[in-house]
């Protein structure tokens, strides 16, 4: 047996998350809704068509339907003895348009995509400007009005370090525990588009995004400046800002 | 009446061009067949739309089948007196998708959007890596082996200057006089990509492509160094290289 480790690329408009969120899709029902495709289930079957075997791919962690990567990792144990570098020619030619793989290497046994990841990066991208893009509308999210980003990146401080997220976990899920460690956060500009870069170990459900749609109330004078602590103490979901579009979010890397 | 100048943005992928080249395509097939969209007349229809005028737009020059702008320029006259932000807030909300209005300015009448253009500015975008991407196709030119840059940048040099390009003018178009003063033309390396930045008053009809893919003939080594001064001497465009993909081709910007 040897454990694959894959870097993989994914456009994620046309899927339904890494992987159905929801366990009452019926494994029937997804074969037969193409809206209910996932990037797992494409790549498991990717290499069924390569490899003539059943595997089972790994992610460093699920992303949410319309949310992007450019560097996810995951992993397979695997029977065939096909040279890594075939591996990811052979899954390039078969996988659709939207997911390419970056690297296929070999990884020691006992490493796993999931519990391995020692934190991850995600990247939320903002077009600001007066009129929308005929290029960008997939990868960011069109926001034409003024942000102050000084005011953004100084609420942004507040978030560093661990701190209980509640307040930022999605509504409409079943709590969890919502204690998170977050390691970085920065705010940038570069030509017309604002950056938002977000690392840590763990994320909540649309976390990453319910941040970034605090952060662009602040900005827009919506939320009064020196608003997270208070949200954060609070922990009522009912204080952040709202759920930023999935587009704009793309997981750019996992650590481990 | 007043002369407005638009600055224009299209992904030139769902186009027939600017402008249809072949007039053997009747106004009447235009019509029905939704391939042969041209950006111009596009513009014409969402300006009838909100002036209530039929306008002709003219632009700095056409680009071709499948090639983008992100600086397109073009004007028209009109008797409206509807402001010039107003205009440009108006075509945005009615044009589809794949164009965009980047500025609305109100030009002196002797202003003409192609007699008075200086120079334009093209880009052409190789992504230059092993595996595709997700993101990028559309507006890339995908070509995974080594080019040797330096080599390109020297040969690059001899097309500086006033000289014949017949080599790299269409052979399946009527010649014309070939002389073109090319003022810049750079090649560089940033990330995963290589842009070929020419910079001319005038361009042949596929000119930049036709460059372009001699350049890359020359990177791979198809094409011995030292080629260039030869092919522009020859006259023929059987010994330049072949015409490069449309998608990595776009307008950046027009000088007046």
């Amino acid at each position: 047996m040897r454990n694959i480790k894959l870097t993989i690329e994914y456009d994620g408009t046309n899927f339904n998350g890494w992987q159905a969120q929801n366990k009452a899709h019926s494994s029937k029902l997804i074969a037969h809704s193409p809206k209910l495709r996932t990037v797992q289930q494409t790549l498991e079957s990717a290499l069924y068509q390569i490899l003539q075997e059943k595997v089972r791919v790994t992610g460093s962690g699920r992303t949410d339907s319309g949310v992007h990567a450019l560097g996810q990792v995951a992993n397979f144990h695997t029977k065939s003895k096909m040279p890594v570098a075939d591996i990811k020619r052979a899954l390039n030619a078969v996988l659709p348009e939207d997911v390419v793989i970056h690297k296929t290497e070999q990884a020691p046994m006992k490493f796993h995509a999931r519990f391995g990841a020692q934190s991850k990066i995600y990247r939320y991208a903002i077009l600001n400007r007066q009129h929308r893009s005929t290029r960008d509308n997939r990868f960011a999210f069109f926001y034409p009005w003024k942000l102050n980003l000084n005011l953004m990146r100084q609420e942004a401080r507040h978030l560093l370090g661990k701190r209980n997220f509640k307040s930022f976990q999605a509504a409409d899920k079943k709590p969890r525990p919502a204690q998170r460690h977050l390691k970085n956060i920065s705010v940038r500009k570069k030509g017309d588009f604002i950056y938002i870069d977000i690392e840590s170990r763990g994320f909540l459900y649309k976390m990453a995004r319910n941040i970034v749609g605090t952060l662009i109330e602040i900005g827009r004078g919506k939320l009064p400046a020196g608003s997270l602590p208070h949200i954060l103490k609070s922990k009522d979901r009912k204080l952040a800002g709202p759920t930023a579009p999935a587009c704009g979010l793309t997981l750019l890397e996992v650590k481990y």
